[in-house]
């Protein structure tokens, strides 16, 4: 994987070479398969919604691809006049989901266990390694009016399964929650909370001493109180003492305890699955504003620089009728930018470029028949093969599987004999059965592996 | 399934609820799993081409989406106003296979054996069940000048593989090949071959009588011609049987000889595979303009109206640059097409609505983490489950299992000591070990099966 894929297109719209594209699919793949394991169904939303559903936050407005059909009539709906009648491609798989949910409310069981793997679209610059289409990889528990506190916890658990399964360096879940930061605000007697959460968002960018000025400035902080809050945003444990220094700190009341149990709660119950990731971190504080609960932010050792891969916590109001409010936990994978990571710095690679197992050579045009029974035996128990496209010299054939990265060479024997196989990385070559043959089990079919990192 | 999926939403963008996303991620899987079994690589490109690539063949211009980001400024790229830097939405997955082989060819071995699903979108109208977002399914041999005639039945072969797997009622694989038709029109001495084909392509819309007038008319035959002409096209054999006809109807010369021999080894060698389905055809006239060799349409039987559901053939230069031209042999299958009658038409059923085999009970919050340390066991050995949302009365938690089409229910013992498990179906309760206990073998893990299709 020394040759990483080369945007030789559009900028920000990645495209992978078959061998990148195995570890890309080998990370959907993980994703999916745990997200089963703890029972969450699948969905595709369509990729366009309409454009005023779109527009609803405000925020993102600029980054939206607005469709029409090229032939369309002026005025008409499909030529973009109605915001309500034009399509956007979306931008996330959230808008849809809450439509979704509204739309199919009574063909769905609550609570919703839902994840959802599917391409986006942001109109924006594709600076900075931002990509213009992506995957996004979103699991989410949705409730009908209420969803009980510990789903916060489950969720943060299969976000660590996830991530634990994948081949990446060592990777930190960094949890904090909204109750203890408002608690702990108030505790001190800072009633605007959210003000206190927005200088400390800016903690990793302007340092300490700043966010020191700003709360000074625009909190009403005594020093004490803003030295309070640096403190407490400069916890950081692996375990539930967290709670001691925030109540040293001056941490008191309902909320605050709250928050120490819910946070304790996640510390725990991710501890037990995956051992050494989860960390409360309670600097985290971006969106504490839109989450009402736990919150999640994932780094990786040594690619901090990436921000955050997996993100998300619990929101009161994916979205509501005049009957049902939903609630929800959800967490997102970047996951077109953390493979973009993975095949530029090394980190995984596949085992070899395609999912061919073994090479059937073929002797002669007239003997391609002997080839495909052997291919059909080798087939029958689950082996890739495919079967040489022209019946050259055997050491061109053999160059042929080399070429393409394809272990086994196999020599078909007369009908109803035997054949040869050859192990082309070592050159050993045996008798064999292709009904019976085995191969190596690392080499059965393709694996994505952990790759040693390139320098720098 | 017997509730089928309302289309709440957009005219022509489908989606699906859970269960029925099961049925297309089953089609989607067995696509993917047969073509890896014989060595396609998967890659997917990304949404967007620049309009004037889409625009070069002409015939669908009316069908594209073009995109433009919200906020861009007039007369730039992003406003739409360059068609070599406008995007728009790809209509199908060939023109940017050809884009991709072209930009990558240094970096890929030839032949390239690449399969690809994704996501196309058509802006027409979506009348006639057809859609203006679907899944395409597609499998390609492309070679790099040159491409050896065998690849046409190799590429049968797993087009037949693939639809074997899948809960469908009987299909046929309607073959035929250029060389044959024209060869035989050439040697009744008709060498307007293409007049002939297109007049032979109205037989199933307007009959046999028509078109023989129109064979009379524009293609300059005899009677004699015109009748030998309709007799050709209403060959269909199972077997090579088809070859003898053809000769005792005049067809004789080279041409005829190569397309008997290479229809002959497509038949042969897809019913050594897959027995029964194979049919030369030599009525198949749509696509023999494009396609230069075999090609191929499906039927799927009491479901002819669907049209056909995994078309493909022989194509002479997929793309060509100044060094090489790119010959290929592809399928496609289109997949949402095919997965919505299988949904509408009750011809597929998942064996439950999510993945989960097994709830884990919670008989108070307190005891939660004992149904967490079951559920970590079940899991430990793939089996799919979820732990009760809350302690509710077990009736209750058995009602909400029954509810999401869990089959088990496990009411876990105290620590280091086994629980319960129910079959909700049977009642059948016996004492299990989380860390050994098995489900039968069909409930183990979601599974997508033929169902008795629905009257009318």
């Amino acid at each position: 994987m020394a040759k990483t894929s080369k945007n030789s297109g559009l900028s920000g719209f990645p495209e992978w070479l078959p061998a990148e594209r195995l570890v890309e699919q080998h990370v959907i793949d993980v994703f999916r398969e745990v997200a089963e394991l703890h029972g969450f169904s699948g969905i595709e939303t369509r990729a366009v919604e309409p454009l005023d559903q779109l527009l609803r936050k405000g925020e993102v407005d600029k980054e939206v691809y607005v469709l029409r059909r090229l032939h369309a009539e002026e005025g008409s709906a499909d030529a973009g006049a109605d915001p309500a009648r034009t399509l956007g491609l979306h931008f996330d798989l959230t808008v849809p989901l809450a439509r979704y949910v509204l739309e199919r409310q009574n063909d769905l069981v609550f609570p919703l266990r839902r994840f959802q793997i599917q391409k986006v679209w942001r109109g924006e610059r594709p600076q900075d390694g931002r990509f213009r289409e992506f995957y996004q990889a979103d699991l989410d528990v949705i409730g009908q009016d209420t969803l009980p506190g510990h789903i916060e916890a489950e969720v943060a658990v299969v976000m660590a399964e996830i991530l634990d399964r994948l081949p990446l360096p060592p990777f930190t879940i960094h949890a904090n929650t909204r109750r203890l930061s408002e608690g702990f605000f108030r505790s001190l007697g800072l009633e605007d909370h959210t003000a206190v959460l927005r200088s400390l968002d800016k903690l990793p960018k302007i340092g300490a001493d700043k966010v020191r000025d700003l709360l000074l400035a625009e909190t009403g902080a005594t020093p004490e109180q803003a030295q309070a809050c640096l403190d407490f945003a400069g916890i950081r444990t692996r375990d539930a003492s967290f709670a001691d220094t925030v109540r040293e700190l001056g941490g008191s009341g309902e909320m605050v305890e709250e928050g120490i149990a819910e946070l304790t709660a996640v510390l725990e119950r991710v501890e037990a699955v995956v051992p050494g990731v989860i960390l409360a971190d309670l600097s985290i504080a971006r969106g504490l504003d839109y989450y009402t609960g736990t919150v999640f932010e994932t780094f990786i050792s040594g690619h901090e620089s990436l921000g955050s891969v997996c993100s998300g916590g619990r929101y009161d109001s994916l979205a509501a009728d005049n009957r049902h409010t939903y609630p929800g936990v959800g967490l997102s994978i970047g996951l077109s930018r953390l493979v973009s990571r993975m095949l530029s710095a090394d980190l995984a690679r596949a085992t070899r470029a395609v999912p061919t197992c073994v090479l059937v050579s073929v002797a002669d045009e007239e003997a391609r028949h002997l080839s495909d029974d052997a291919a059909r035996g080798l087939r029958a128990r689950g082996i890739s093969c495919e079967v040489a496209p022209t019946a050259a010299k055997f050491g061109k054939q053999i160059r042929y599987a080399d070429r393409r990265g394809i272990p086994f060479v196999w020599f078909p024997g007369e009908a109803g004999e035997h054949g040869e196989v050859k192990d082309i990385r070592s050159g050993e070559q045996s008798v064999a059965d292709p009904t019976s043959w085995e191969p190596p089990v690392e080499d059965r079919t393709v694996q994505v592996v952990a790759a040693s990192p390139t320098q720098g």
